[in-house]
Parts: C-alpha cells; sequence; structure tokens
C-alpha cells in the first residue's frame, strides 16, 4: 500500500509492456508495479515514480504465470528441486499435485515428503491427497491409505482438497470409504477432484451428486460438454500418454467455458524437455485460433477459480507478483519468469538452484525396494500346451487388449516362446518382501531376447518384469532392487543399461537433462534386443494397473478389469 | 446419490422445461430432478423414472434463483419475513445483506438479530459485517463497532465477510482499527467488500492493494473498466436512489465480466412492490439485447462464486434446487419460485407465511428511542441577520449542496423564513439522551408550515426534522418517540400523519402493502403542507449522512463533508 501511495519505492517496475488483463478481458498498454512479492498496480497511463529496479518491456507482453492443475511429479521422475528448474522456464508458477505414487510407495509419509519439499523453490506446489490407495483390491501398495489417513492433512495450508475419486464403482455403489474421505473433504470447503472416463448419464449424476467437482478424463467433445453442463469443471489434458487437448478445442472455442483449466496428469522427463509444460497447451490453444485472453484464463486463471486460489491467476493489486514477460504473443515464446516479483527463469534457462537436498529426507524415502530372494521355482507357470490368455500390447497405449494364444510348455510350465513375441511378465510384491510374485504372458514387446525390469509399476509400484529365460529375469530383477528402483535391461543375464530411480523407487535425484540421456539409452538398448515398442519402459510400467482396460497383471495375478477379479492363463 | 441412481423416488421432476445452464453456457430441453432440497441431475433426454411430484413444464425455461448480492434491509422497513414475502415471488433466493443500521442503532445486537431472524424462510440470507458504524467521527451511532466486536461473528456460517469499507480515508492512511477490521476477514479467507465512489488511479490501487475485493459505487463506463482490470469484482447497482445499470451496460454487453454482478443496496418498500428486485435488472438487461445466459450469470451464478458459494447459482447435481420456472424469457416473466426444491411463490405470489415472530427478539430491538426532553431554547440557533451556510436539497438526490443565504433572526437567534424556502434542520441523539442537538438551515422542502421528522437518518439514525417553528419540531419529535420510531408529519403542533417503525426506529413489522400505503399518505400529507420533493421523508433520512457530499447536519452540528470537519453557520 505504502508503494502504491507513491510513498515508498517499488522493488520492480515493468514499463510499457501489454498487460493480458484475464479480468477485465483487455489486453492493453501498461505499466505493471510490483513490491514484496505481490502486483502493487497496473498504470494504463506511464507510473510516476521510479522503481529499486526497472525494466522496459517495449511492447511486449505480460501474463499471469501459468498454473498445472493436476499432475503426478512422479510422472517426471523429478525432484521438486529439479522439476522447478524444468519447468519454470516454461511459465509454469503454480502446481496442484497429486502425490499418488509416493503415496502408494510411502504411505502418509510420501505426501508429508511432496508437502515439505516444496519450500525454498520458485514454484508453489499444492497438494490434492491421494483418493485411491491401492486404486483397486486387486493390486498391493505399502499398505491401503484410508480416510483416517488423510484427516490429519485436510487442514495443512498446501492441501487443497482430495484427488482425483479413481474409484468410480465405490463411488456409485456408496461405499463408506470413498464417502468418508468426499464428505470429510467438503466440510471443510476444499475440493474434490474427478476421474470419470467414459462415465455418462445417470451414471455421471450420481457422480456428481456425490460431491465431485471436476474431470480430467473427457476425450471428446460430447463427454465433455456433458460433464461441463453436470457442473463438473473441465480439466483439458495434456499428457505424455493421454493427450486429449486437440479434441476438445472446438468445444473450448464454443463454449468459451470459465469452468475448464489445463492440466498434464502425466508428463514424463522427454515430453518436458522437448514440448514443454502447460506453454504447450497455449500454444495449441492460440494456433487453433482461441483469443489470447481465453488461453492465458484456460492456462491459469480458471484453475486458480477452482481450486479457491484468490492470489493468483490475474495481474491485479495484491495478486502474487507471478509474471511471464513474452517475446511474442501468438508463439507464446517467453523471454522472462517473475516469480513472487523474482526474476526466476530468462529465455529458457532458470536462475536458481534448488536448496540443498535435506539428507535425512531423502534416505528416509530411499531404499524402500524390498523383495524376498527369487528363485525359477517362484517364477514357474504351471500349465499345459494349449490356448492360454495373453495380454496384448501396443506402442504408445496404456490400454491392453486380451489375446487368446496357444501355450509353450517345457516340464509342466509354461516358457516364453520369442519367435512368436511371447513373453513372460513378472510382477514381484516389493513392498514387504512377501514373496508374493503374479505371472502372465505378454505379446507385443518383440524381444528376442533379455528381460526388462521396473520398479514403476502403476499405481502400486511392485517391480514388473518382461522377458524369456528365468535368468535373465532374476537378474534383472536384481539390478532394479541393487538400485534401489529403476529402470534395467538385461542381455545373457548381464545388465547391459540401467537408470536408478532411488527415490522411492519412482523419481532421479539427478537432473532432467541426465534422466533424458538414460531414458534413450534404454530405449536403445532394448531396441536392440528386438523390442518394438517405442517406449517399451513406459508400456511396461502401466501393466499392472488395475483399473485400466482390458488385461493386466498385478503381484496378484491376472486381473481382467472389466469383471474387476483375478483370471487364470489357463 | 440413491435418487440420481433410479433406487429412489425423486421428491420431484421438472419435465420438458428449457434449462439455462450457466455452467456450459447453453440453454437446452431437460427435466430437473430434484430430491432432499437440491438438483439431482438434469437430463436432455427425458428422466425415466417417476417423481413423488411431477410437473410438465412444458418448454418453459427453468433458470437458478437469483442472488442480491449487496444490500440493506432496512432500506426496505420490513422485517426478514416480510421481505421474503416480497422478493421471493420476484425470484430471489439468495440475499447478501450488511446490518449496518441495525448495527449502528443495536451494535453487535443488531446483527444477531439479522442473523437470527433469517431462519424458517425459503430465503437464504447472508450476513457481511458493518465494516464503519459510524460512518464518519462526525456523526454519533449508539457506539462505535471494533475490529473486535466484529471478530467473535467471523466464524459465523452465515458470515461471508466484510460489508463495504467506506473509510477509504482510514484505508489509504493505513488506519490501524480500518486494516484490522480487513485482515482478521481476510485471514478466515473471507471477502472484503469495497465502497470506493470515484476513487481512481494511484489512490484505488492503494485500496484495493489493501485487500479489498469489490465495489458497487462506479456510475459510468470507464471508472467501473477501471476497476474491474485492478481486479476489484464490479457489484452493479440498481436501488431506489442510485440506478447505475443503464449506464454500464454497454461495459457488461463488451466484456461480459465473469467479474460483475448485481446488487440493489437500498431498494425503499414502494420500488419493491411497484418494480420488484434483482428480476428488475434482469430485464432491463434483456431489454438491452444481453445474451440471456449472461444476464443469468449477473444475477446469480457471479454473485456465488465471489462470495464462494458453491452450493448456488446454477442447476446441476448437488445444488440447492433454487429454481425458477419463467413463463416467458424474453419478459423475464416468473411463473414459479422453488426454494430448495419447495414450491414457494407462484404467478407473483408467495405461498408461505413467515414463521410467527419470536416477540422477545422484537421487543429487545424496540424501544430505542431514548431523547431528552426538547425545549424551545435547546433549538435556539444564535446568529445574527446576514449571510449563513445552508443545505440545499433536490428531489431524488441523496448528495446536497453548499448556499449560503441570507439568515432571518429573531430576538439574536436565526428563524426558518418558509416565504424563501428557507427551513430549520434539526438533528436530536437519540441513544443515549445525551440533549445533543445540531441545528441547521435547509433549502429545497418547500414546507410552507408544519414539521417532518423522522427516525431513519444515516448512517447514525439520530432523530432528524425539518421545520419552521419550535412547536411543530418538538410536536413531530415527541409524535416520533411515542411511537418508538418512524415518520411523522405535524401541522399546528399536531400529528396529521404518522408511519410506526417501532423495531430499531427503522423497521416496521407489517407487510410492504401496508408500508406503501402509509409511505403515500405520508408523502400527500408533506406536500399538503407545501412540500416540493417527491420522497421527502426518503431526502430527510440522508441529511445526516456525513461521507456523502457535500454539506449535511449531525446531531455534532454542520458537515462539510469534504473537508470532514465541523464548520460553523455564519
Amino acid at each position: 500500500m505504502r508503494v502504491a501511495a507513491g510513498d515508498e519505492r517499488a522493488d520492480l517496475v515493468l514499463r510499457n509492456g501489454r498487460v493480458v488483463n484475464v479480468c477485465s478481458g483487455e489486453i492493453y498498454r501498461g505499466d505493471v508495479v510490483v513490491d514484496d512479492g505481490r502486483v502493487v498496480t497496473v498504470r494504463a497511463e506511464p507510473w510516476g515514480h521510479a522503481g529499486r529496479e526497472e525494466r522496459d518491456l517495449d511492447g511486449r507482453h505480460v501474463v499471469p504465470g501459468l498454473i498445472d492443475g493436476h499432475m503426478h511429479l512422479e510422472s517426471t521422475m523429478l525432484t521438486m528441486g529439479e522439476f522447478a528448474r524444468a519447468v519454470v522456464p516454461h511459465g509454469t508458477t503454480t502446481v496442484i499435485l497429486d502425490p499418488h505414487e509416493y503415496a502408494n510407495v510411502l504411505g502418509p509419509a510420501g505426501i508429508r515428503f511432496v508437502i515439505d519439499s516444496a519450500r525454498g523453490l520458485p514454484l508453489d506446489a499444492y497438494v490434492m491427497l491421494p483418493s485411491c490407495v491401492p486404486a483397486s483390491p486387486l493390486e498391493s501398495p505399502r499398505r491401503p491409505l484410508l480416510a483416517a489417513d488423510l484427516l490429519p492433512f485436510l487442514d495443512d495450508p498446501a492441501v487443497l482438497g482430495l484427488a482425483e475419486m479413481m474409484d468410480v464403482p465405490g463411488v456409485l455403489a456408496r461405499d463408506r470409504e470413498a464417502l468418508a474421505k468426499i464428505v470429510s473433504t467438503q466440510t471443510r470447503g476444499r475440493v474434490v477432484d474427478g476421474h470419470a472416463p467414459e462415465v455418462r448419464g445417470d451414471r455421471l449424476a450420481v457422480y456428481a451428486a456425490a460431491g465431485i467437482g471436476s474431470d480430467h478424463e473427457s476425450t471428446r467433445v460430447e463427454e465433455a460438454r456433458e460433464k461441463l453442463r453436470l457442473g463438473l469443471w473441465l480439466m483439458v489434458r495434456e499428457g505424455s500418454a493421454s493427450r486429449n487437448l486437440s479434441a476438445l478445442l472446438p468445444l473450448l472455442a464454443e463454449l468459451r467455458p470459465s469452468r475448464a483449466f489445463f492440466v498434464t496428469d502425466d508428463r514424463d522427463p522427454v515430453d518436458l524437455a522437448t514440448r514443454g509444460h502447460i506453454d504447450s497447451m497455449v500454444r495449441m490453444t492460440l494456433d487453433y485460433g482461441l483469443d489470447p485472453v481465453e488461453a492465458v484464463r484456460l492456462a491459469s486463471y480458471n484453475a486458480a477459480q477452482y481450486f479457491g486460489l484468490r492470489d493468483r491467476g490475474a495481474i491485479a493489486p495484491g495478486y502474487r507478483a507471478d509474471l511471464l514477460v513474452l517475446d511474442d504473443l501468438a508463439s507464446f515464446r517467453i523471454a522472462a519468469v517473475y516469480k513472487d516479483g523474482q526474476l526466476a527463469a530468462e529465455q529458457g534457462r532458470p536462475l536458481f538452484a534448488p536448496p540443498p537436498p535435506d539428507v535425512a529426507a531423502l534416505e528416509a524415502i530411499s531404499d524402500t525396494i524390498n523383495v524376498a530372494p527369487l528363485t525359477p521355482a517362484d517364477l514357474r507357470l504351471r500349465g499345459h500346451d494349449g490356448p492360454a490368455t495373453v495380454i496384448g500390447v501396443e506402442t504408445n497405449q496404456i490400454t491392453t487388449t486380451q489375446l487368446t494364444e496357444t501355450a509353450t510348455t517345457r516340464d509342466g510350465a509354461i516358457v516364453a516362446a520369442p519367435e512368436r513375441d511371447l513373453l513372460r511378465l513378472v510382477v514381484v510384491e516389493r513392498h514387504h518382501a512377501s514373496g508374493r510374485v503374479g505371472l502372465g504372458l505378454v505379446k507385443g514387446f518383440g524381444l528376442r531376447e533379455g528381460a526388462l525390469a521396473s520398479s514403476v509399476a502403476h499405481d502400486a509400484h511392485n517391480l514388473a518384469v518382461v522377458g524369456g529365460e528365468d535368468a535373465d529375469i532374476i537378474a534383472a530383477v536384481d539390478a532394479v532392487r541393487r538400485m534401489g528402483g529403476g529402470f534395467a535391461v538385461v542381455r545373457d543375464g548381464a545388465v547391459i543399461a540401467a537408470l536408478p530411480l532411488p527415490l522411492a523407487g519412482l523419481v532421479s535425484p539427478r537432473p532432467v537433462e541426465e534422466l533424458v540421456m538414460g531414458l534413450r539409452a534404454l530405449d536403445e538398448a532394448a531396441a536392440g534386443l528386438g523390442c518394438a515398442l517405442e517406449h517399451p519402459f513406459m508400456t511396461l510400467s502401466f501393466l499392472s494397473l488395475s483399473v485400466i482396460p482390458a488385461l493386466k497383471l498385478t503381484d496378484r495375478g491376472l486381473v481382467d478389469v472389466a469383471a474387476a477379479r483375478i483370471i487364470p492363463l489357463q
């Protein structure tokens, strides 16, 4: 206030910009005055006082910092600090995180870790509490997360509500535990995100009536329109695997909905490094011809409204000075990023170093791979020659198909038949060293030899392995175990490529560039074994997710997702 | 949820309507299913289950119940129950009240009375806490309302925030008490309304930076545009005295702002009975040619967003079933009003009776006129022949002008000169029988004889009297005192018309029709005395408001509003 009155110098004056004002819906010439991390005022006429620091924008556009309204940090495989270094230069200044993967591995401690690791960065990270650990009773996280586990977090100022309620059957059946989570969130005036792919009509009405406020699973205009009509906020998703923006742009152009905003859900490190983050969605939206004010609202203001974040998403007095200066509006090329009034990135480069890691905190989430010794006997899949149910995979799809193939046996056990692209799929329980192993067959990887193993295996994150011979499979599991988690490629019983993900078995402490190189090396090594998939570890990491159709394998066995039960191979 | 699933019968199914959907921005054919006071679902296809009650809308439009975002109940002179009977038939289902007048007379008990009297009616009344009692140090309410008085109310679920912060100089000067009220409201995540007529530029930035969220004083497009740009929500006002909608409609059409909504501020009973309420603003907006969805958003949804009322302002699952059925959209003729799913009004007639009055509560706010005996000596205005400062009034204006007229004296005291329309204006302190009397001269009433007295005298609500002779003035004060408050017209020392307002001296327990008749009788009686003003009691009631330009009279004397000080007559 003192600064606005001209009684004190402002920290920063951005002169001669073009302000994209989401409040009034206008773009006009203006000076933006910043002090103490907040916007003091925006003046259509030149601001008459000198700032401690001044910058002539020379007509460049200024827009509010971007918001990702729903994402899983773990999909980037980055720590919060490295993630901030990756996305702040892309204009992201606020993210709403669902620490679902950390919570599967670490329980409430995983949520606490994410909240704590958001400090000291030019990026505000809010948390939505994971609603569905486990994703279904057919997979085994460290332990289920109950409504009672979430309660202590609901009053944390970093927590905005309950994350994607994937348990649609539970909600529709008025399951006591599912409703308890929803009601305890609502009674604190916080929001409950939805997750309702293809839920329509009366089922959608029941789901909405339960108090769900949003959904990010619409893939087509008519589904999105129905959800908007029923009062759900429309999260438009553009992830690495699931990309829905192009399909929904016609609806955004038609309705210009104030109840829609952008999310990425899951973006992998390669995608972050190459395409960017929410800024890539703004570019697609502008290319489609939407009004720039509207595009910026979708990328910032609307999300702030949904989450009740009244201090961001706009450039106006009292709002956080989260500001992007653009070299060019049409191509949304970001020249500079200010977070809380501090220059945080310029020309795509971060200007900050994350605070030094809290070694004790990182140690507490390391060494999480707890597997019983694996022997060929554990891998023996009793069976007979003849038809067997096989999981079919395709490149860049997280859904699978249910195939029937003729099994090959040796000594009364089903074995791989690489010449027909029939490989073993193995899921090893890794939280409690229970020795529980799920065994199945998969077609589509195309490996002629060797094995791939991953400790990233949605959502329970047990170990998933694909391969032919027992020795390779056991060596791959052992390699992942020794790294404390990660990806491994094995040939002839020896590791030929590996990427450690020691934090919860999901995340690397290294920068994004190193991760991208490591992932490319893995893909190349897998290709060298004959692998036909573009990103085999991404495909592998979704083969245990028991809520995505059609056929999956968990530590508990082969899952028929539609029937929600374990089925035999033969 | 059970009903949405078809497992239980719905209370009510409105079939074959045209739903105005503010969430998606569309109008389409639909069935609206209601149960337990909430909307269960809206179906574009016919709902397949029977309801306990069914109604065929035959293509009539259905819109959400209307919201008045800022009003003073006391201006209607009605109790909450009678107010509900007056406005619910006009489609109002939620009002945001600032009990500023009750608070001036009764202190915190006045706020509590308003909150308590909102129960048992088909109208939801929320309260914003009066921020400025007194309006200035130059007038005398019962006692000042401090930040500490407001604190206990801030956690009441009926309280949404702090009402219009009229103390602009205090905010700009960073007055400790003004900022304490704002900060204690904000820290509870509640909103602070503004009141900043003609505050622009840097002063507006300071005001906005203090945390003010809205303003309802814009009278012209450029002022409103500037406020919107600076992040203030635009409350578009159409009161009885201050009517701003016509002037602001071009801006609403240009920007279609999501951060704008309708308020009435002050509507008198005559206006309510003849023009209606928020529905009258919708009609003006539709006549201007705005999109109906946009008009309905301005009249309901947007206000709900500003106040964080997530359960109303739209027709969608889980929202309150506050629904209007229209006979015709273009003329916004309301056929039926449902509040929480119950039919509350039909064809302009209320279908409910207010709960029987709480006699003890009404008694507690009666008998508030506490005046010392008034004698001619108290009215003696010492002065000399020659120039004197006079308050100039005009019909239907609450602002005044400062005139200089030649005073007429008798025995060393200034007296009225009705032949030149120079009358005495007297303000008698009435909360503590202090005997404090403010004396002045006024021009514009045109009374040839007699006197008018009112216990409604903004904002401190002392007694305001206009007249010629001491005897008439004393008789008028006495008449108001005997009624426990109200309006009185006196001629030759006798009351010729009177309207009792026994509740806090501001409000009548009678229905709106009776009040309207009473007010008309008063206007006629005043006209019979030669009064030149259309609504002399309305004009009189604003002559003590020490924050509206230019010259006012309070119990403390003649107030130069711009200079914010007491000035001598001569």
